[in-house]
């Protein structure tokens, strides 16, 4: 496999781990929105709409910014390529780990039709 | 996006998101291996490594199946193709949103040299 910034993708994939973060993902991808939009959309308290927003931004998913009293959020600098990698990396590993089975099944099943064979004659 | 099973994804991720654990799914593509084994190899206890065996079997990524007094560590049903397929997608909504921007700095650019032609005249 490919080698990968381990503390970075603990971070995104934990980040990910959360339904109301990742549904903030793809709010904000859709457009920026103010820390008291995203509670609302959410259903949130704007403590726990922080918190959230908090781990987002320390993984470089989210980057927020105040201009007057309003904090904005938007899109981070990571677009997750490098977990996407890893996922795509671990799917090859996967199909060929089954592939593999696949073929011992294969086999067994040739020698069982030999064997079978073997005993009739 | 599309829809997708949220709970799976937060165990998912979850389970993603140790060095230790995407180690022993990278290991478990390469071979199957007992508890002891894994936990060697990563430097560490049977209790700790049973531990996250157990996140990554909740989370369909590994199964472990006993024969005689080894407990053998296989990977899982899941190939992690929505987690995949929610990762390409957001991808495409963080490349959208920053298209997007770029459209608007272009057009801010134009307006400066129109502003700057109109005082120039």
């Amino acid at each position: 496999m490919v080698q990968f910034a381990q503390a970075r993708l603990d971070a995104s994939f934990a980040a990910l781990s959360d339904a109301t973060r990742r549904g903030v993902l793809e709010q904000l991808g859709r457009s920026d929105a103010s820390i008291t939009t995203l509670a609302e959309k959410f259903h949130m308290t704007l403590t726990g709409m922080k918190k959230h927003l908090g781990i987002l931004e320390q993984a470089g998913l989210v980057s927020t910014e105040k201009v007057g009293r309003v904090r904005t959020c938007k899109l981070g600098p990571r677009s997750l390529d490098e977990e996407t990698a890893w996922l795509e990396s671990y799917h090859q590993l996967w199909e060929s780990r089954f592939d593999e089975l696949d073929k011992v099944v294969e086999q067994l099943k040739r020698k069982e039709k030999v064997n079978g064979r073997r005993k009739r004659e």
